[in-house]
């Protein structure tokens, strides 16, 4: 029988809340193969394959797979190797050895890099061989996807985060900047608009790596919206970066009075948010200004999950397996927006998603860079699955005095 | 008929998730007594009163009530203002101005205060006035209650927070710091053992204003664990002080390599959190730490509520109510731990509630200063609601090599 022998399956680079949504529908959906004998998982992806880390996930019980299904992170364990020629070779060595046909990695757009050369080798040698990818990314950032699992929940988290957190600056005015997870694409950050509902509601502004940041127009753009509605409440993408390409996190701190310094490091640091507030508050002279950086909560927060998005990573994995050991063909899934809201699953080669960066398209940003479009909302609501997410105020009347 | 006339309530300081079912719970509690006329609400706390600037919450339709008090946030706005007896003379004049019998402040331990001064004023001038404080913070720190109305809330939140954490630095091995609110109690810091399960989970360290923070022991505590586990996830209360009683975000400072400056503002900057990661990053030359500074999301992220906390929330402001109007006494709603889990609601004089602070008991503090006991753990279980907060691992057997 065609690819008979074991499967292996791998998680790479930043987890996300349903990653193993994906996982567990390609093992269960493996299972209903008859040429797969042994599901084997890597534990920390291709780290654990050179090193012959692999669970039997064969003798993995269908009810704990589900429980581990629901759970954020890598349950196999990820890593930050991005293998290089040799490395896959390596890698290419140890899955012949252990008899294995069908590799599956579960990562971002690097991974598919890693699984062409691996797919390379075997053809070289003409050993009979699928090399699968599957997509995760909270970053949203690969191309020929209307969107990628997981996300829809990391831009829930955010939609929520900045739901409570304009309610609370609404409580006690003052400005309010929170960091968002998102390198060069923006999409997260701009999930931060999801749920607004008043006009008054914030974020009131956004700021994307996809446009130039300009410290003079944001201290403009803050200043217009505290006089207009004594508050503001602002979105950033921890990726914002100068004219000549710079991230501003480098370049703010020869704005600020303080002399902070701090590495370039976006995530897992408050620097950026504590460098942009204290500007707010040396430069139009409003007293309180606070920052948050969302930081990892964003891709791990227990329970907070769109059931859009886990359907979505689940039937991924499936289809994964069903295209690589049903049709017999190499590649990495891709979801289509069909319909409002509908999708299908496609494939493309791993050529088309290896190494690029799909970026916020111009109609989901406005003209002044400083906010995204109704387009983007149109876009992002469908995503954020199926529990409405929405506020509500008292509307009882003024007490004449 | 006695305290015939109008009702104000207000919301002061911080706010919670829970906030509002406490507003909603006094104010329908309230229709159901005749010698209510009108329940204002006051916008921004006692700063609304002195303004004048009421919302005549009897015209309020119960269904939005209802909707408004699963929001998080002070939906009546809040006030940082800390009123002096020139102050409680103005919101007593106010209040006398319009007829007000009963006034109720949801706030912590600093509202009662105010509202044990602005009750002597109406006993002075045989003024027939109930003055009423409705507990509410996620510090958990007001005395006389076994624990308060927001607190079970942010700490699901900080709890769901660290579960996703410890699985995401599971994934991704290094050292995590997540900085947690609580300024003197540590509460809140030590609700993020809550999701542990498995010998390994995280924390693994938990720091609280209650013990003194030694940096050498730190570093020692850290540099154990990491060996141990090759990895750390550590939950550090933005309070920590050293054996002086100073910030240990001004006493780090001096310990790491970077000249970072900073205002000793504890809430709103990552500061504190990069400090603690640079010590452990310069002198145990570990390379993967992040820090995360949870800020506003612990008492405002829109979704993230306890079941028990809303609950009890909603029946401290119907209390509240029925002890001022329905047995003629001013004080404190106070809850009561009673059986394995029920509380009963009992009341406190103004007196006894104001201006003092509840800590971490010894018996929820281990030898070491470093974790929290299995007697906290069996506190906090209740208070975080009926959902059962639990993590899922492979149980899959290795492969031998």
């Amino acid at each position: 029988m065609k690819h008979e022998g074991n499967m292996v399956i791998a998680q790479g680079g930043g987890p996300t809340v349903v990653i193993n949504q994906s996982l567990v529908g390609a093992v269960r959906q493996a299972m209903d193969y008859p040429q797969v004998n042994r599901v084997y998982g890597a534990i920390r992806g291709v780290a654990g394959i050179v090193n012959e880390e692999f669970l039997d996930l064969t003798q993995e019980s269908p009810s704990n797979l589900e429980k581990v299904a629901d759970m954020p992170a890598a349950a196999l364990s990820s890593t930050r190797d991005k293998p290089d020629e040799k490395y896959c070779r390596e890698i290419f060595d140890v899955l012949k050895a252990y008899n294995v046909r069908s590799f599956f990695y579960i990562g971002g757009n690097d991974s598919s890099d890693a699984l062409h050369i691996i797919k390379n080798f075997a053809l070289q040698e003409n050993y009979d061989f699928r090399a699968v990818h599957i997509p995760k990314t909270i970053d949203n950032d690969l191309v020929k996807n209307d969107h990628t699992p997981g996300y829809g929940s990391a831009a829930k988290f955010v939609a929520q985060a900045f739901m409570g957190a304009n309610l609370d600056n609404r409580s006690l005015p003052g400005v309010y900047i929170g960091v968002v997870m998102g390198r060069h694409a923006g999409f997260l950050t701009a999930a931060s608009s999801a749920g607004r509902q008043y006009p008054d509601d914030g974020p009131h502004l956004i700021y994307l790596p996809e446009r130039v940041f300009d410290t003079d127009s944001y201290l403009e753009d803050v200043k217009r919206v505290y006089e207009k509605f004594g508050r503001c409440v602002i979105a950033v993408s921890e990726g914002i970066q100068d004219s000549a390409g710079n991230p501003m996190i480098t370049q703010l701190q020869d704005k600020v009075e303080t002399d902070a310094h701090g590495n370039v490091q976006l995530s897992g640091t408050g620097a950026l948010g504590d460098l942009l507030a204290q500007v707010v508050k040396d430069n139009l002279k409003i007293k309180r200004v606070r920052s948050d950086t969302f930081g990892y909560l964003q891709r791990s927060f227990w329970g907070c999950v769109s059931d859009v998005d886990r359907e979505e990573a689940r039937e991924v994995g499936e289809k994964a397996v069903q295209f690589a050991l049903g049709n017999d063909e190499d590649g990495s899934v891709t979801i289509n927006r069909t319909g409002e809201y509908s999708v299908d699953y496609g494939y493309a080669t791993l050529e088309e998603i290896a190494g690029k960066t799909k970026y916020m398209p111009d109609e989901f940003i406005n003209q002044e860079g400083n906010d995204v479009t109704p387009a983007f909302r149109e876009y992002v609501t469908p995503l954020l699955g199926s529990e409405w997410l929405r506020t509500h105020r008292l509307k009882a009347p003024h007490v004449k005095k």
